[in-house]
């Protein structure tokens, strides 16, 4: 757990409340956490959700492993504690999002297990939807793939502590959902998510 | 400036843009930014501007220093350097509220002026709204007010870095707006941040 630097803080309910948020948008905020490797497809999956989802009236917003990194994590790199920071951050800030109503797509890597139920945690403790979406592809497909060219530079050893090549990736236990990208289609990925958003209440039946 | 620790990290420009979430809301994102005096009564005008804006139908979230430091930022204390980064954080969580459309209203002593000025920054270099709001009150009075109890223990050597005591607060040099809340009424004070925020075109004339 992170340590609690700060004393005499408390927690300021507001006067206007969650339940006020989500009557004025017409829903309550989720929190759709797309996990896997570098290369299996999260963020194409995260964008074209958000479509759908924007089409269906849905406030929704992607937090990506490259865009929080140029912002608010712009201060941490991949060193395992860096890691956890990022994802702990992260974490705080969807529940933050998803407090104000709007649907969260976030897709980084969040290669250990540990972060991620700690994000789980954190929306469970406070009523939150959490769905944790595996996105499964072998090593061997992320790396043909290689979109960014990152593969490469981890083999030529121009990168250090990268998924896969020389740091773990810790595969969910049980998620919500696991898209196996190099056997589906980006369809049939999409309509495995909006059902399963539906019999989560996150999208009406 | 902080240091761009990750490289081989790029904007990721989503098919949803932050004009499809506009229309939407039925309205932009902007953050009014209150910084004073612990005490002073930043709180206390976000709750009443936060009510009165919902009811115009407003999307709008409070982010406030307690609430945040239970949260994402629980690993910073009081220092110089952990005060910096606490509003750096909030700045660049700010900055993500309002690309989803959000209006955000931050209450934060955050006493230094470079501090604020980042934050600005950060703001009107995405083309975002960002109004600093300086509420104002002599330290005796916020002292005298002492809602928390803080200024006591502050004086009593057992907070140490308490801005006005053994810290220093910069007050800012052009805000957009002053409320001296020893002299005003909350009423008066919600009534020159909605004129403030029409001539903003944050609210329709």
């Amino acid at each position: 757990m992170t340590e609690q630097k700060a004393t005499n803080v408390h927690w300021h309910e507001g006067e206007v409340t969650r339940a006020d948020r989500a009557k004025l948008l017409g829903h309550s905020g989720a929190t759709i956490w797309f996990t896997g490797l570098s290369g299996s497809g999260k963020s194409t999956i995260a964008v074209a959700l958000e479509k759908v989802l924007y089409g269906h009236g849905k406030l929704v917003y992607r937090l990506d492993g490259d865009n929080v990194r140029l912002g608010i994590n712009k201060n941490l790199g991949f060193s395992a504690e860096d890691r956890a920071e990022n994802i702990r951050r992260i974490g705080e800030i969807a529940k933050l999002f998803v407090d104000t109503g709007v649907i969260v797509l976030s897709s980084f890597v969040s290669p250990y297990r540990a972060d991620r139920d700690l994000v789980r945690k954190l929306h469970e403790d406070a009523g939150m939807s959490f769905v944790e979406v595996y996105v499964d592809v072998p090593l061997e497909e992320a790396e043909k793939r290689d979109p960014k060219g990152l593969y490469k530079k981890a083999r030529a050893g121009q990168l250090k502590n990268f998924t896969g090549i020389d740091d773990p990736y810790e595969a969910p236990l049980k998620p919500e959902l696991v898209l196996n990208t190099d056997r589906m289609s980006l369809e049939d990925e999409v309509a495995a998510l909006l059902d399963l958003l539906t019999r989560r209440g996150v999208l009406p039946a």
